[in-house]
């Protein structure tokens, strides 16, 4: 890189164990539409949400070498058991500013929470870090907070069964000691969970306000890029590739699944060799 | 190894991508109650099932290349992914005696078969790998083979629902068309179903016939050992470790797996770093 000029206009590092975290490079698409994007999911050794935090932190040390390849201006851990489990040790490794997405989540709880209750649902990794419970109580002692782990709703997610009465089912059981809790926000602690919004939302009832983290991390994002003068200030013309997408495995299942939810088609996803970095 | 004499006395090597492989391990601890046991499970990898043949039969090469270093005298595949993904290529680059699941499985359910239509259940890889159909029809061409890939079995087993009504639901939907198709036996193609074994044979009704790969695959490898001579004579004596057990990550949540499955209780799991092999 040859100073700050140019820096403008490298795009922003994001990943993800896998497909997930294409709700959070959408959501920076759309807020962020001057902004390139390099996006890495590690389908060779998804899920993480079941794995120990050495090896999540471990793989993570590898994707953020991989990114810094790419000359990003910055990091997004689209993955919130990357980002309970890794992001501390990968800040200390790397000097490109990097965002996670637990605090952008628990930060718009605590804006959002009027009766000082707080439920989060995510993988069990996520949820047994108690990460978000930690941030939450220690910018509010009085907020108290419910985590549960739903290990069965990235599957369906990805078996496609976003509205389904197995879901309805699944999601009954996971969410009833939530709503016996008495919270009033619940925070979409795993970046699956978005594309079970509305499944989740009937569950909760009307009283509930649903925080998806992927909103709050685009607008923090946006936030720190300008900070640091690090914005682009102009849509990259025609010649350039805007988004770009690499994987670790099984391309062609990452495309179907990419352009079933993001709103520009992608044409390829390159495969790479992650456990080399 | 100093020849013949002290092979008798060696390992089997067995791996899986988890804790799936432990059915199979059952299987041989019951059958042959003579022979010491390495297993590996590759949980800091897993699943396998929705992963490219590409990046399978790598890590199955690692292990292979791990198995080694334990000197065992025959390796086990536990897992249908890799044996219908990668047992070909292992078998080219080791001189190890090797056997998979696919094989015995697909023998008993030529053996069992009357009406001559064979079902297979089994992950998304395994299914579309064709291995089945392939050697059943080699083997007779009168045959017909239907698969049917159940993406959520695995998540639904390792999340304890062996018997659920939501399992039930899922399973008939997977079923619904095999049970069309008129078929009078089912391979159980994968290491995990096994534990769904009743809710499987109470959806297909009396009239199909289970088959478990494990059970089939524990016999051949007894009459593998008896052609080589590789037979242990003895049950090794009280200060001998009759089972190791080695995993790629999280050595506590596969010992609690284990220990709900295995006949003998797992003092430990001992963690390595597979990708280094």
């Amino acid at each position: 890189m040859n100073g700050q000029e140019e820096w403008h206009n490298s795009p922003i590092g994001v990943f993800d164990s896998g497909v997930g975290g294409l709700t959070v490079a959408r959501e920076i698409m759309r807020q962020l539409p001057n902004e390139r994007i390099v996006y890495f999911g590690d389908t060779a050794r998804v899920p993480y949400g079941n794995k120990s935090k050495e090896t999540v932190t471990r793989y993570s040390g590898q994707i953020v070498r991989f990114l810094e390849t790419q000359q990003v201006k910055a990091i997004v851990v689209a993955c919130n058991t990357a980002s309970a489990y890794a992001l501390e040790d990968l800040e200390k490794e790397s000097d490109i500013p990097m965002i996670g997405v637990v605090k952008p989540g628990a930060r718009a709880a605590l804006a959002t929470t009027a009766n000082k209750k707080i439920g989060v649902v995510g993988t069990e990794a996520t949820i047994s870090s108690g990460i978000y419970s930690r941030y939450i109580e220690e910018h509010d002692a009085d907020v108290s907070v419910v985590g549960k782990a739903c290990p069965l709703f990235v599957p369906l997610v990805e078996e496609g069964l976003w509205e389904d009465p197995v879901t309805d089912e699944i999601a009954r059981r996971y969410l009833t000691e939530l709503i016996d809790s008495g919270i009033d926000t619940l925070i979409l602690g795993c970046t699956h969970y978005p594309m079970l919004r509305s499944t989740v939302g009937k569950i909760m009832g009307e009283g509930v306000t649903l925080v998806n983290p992927a909103y709050e991390t685009a607008r923090e994002l946006k936030a720190l890029l300008s900070e640091r003068g690090l914005e682009s200030e102009h849509r990259p013309g025609l010649g350039t590739e805007l988004y770009r997408f690499f994987v670790s495995d099984a391309a062609d299942k990452f495309q179907r699944f990419a352009n079933s939810i993001l709103p520009y088609g992608i044409l390829s996803a390159k495969v790479i060799r992650i456990d080399e970095y």
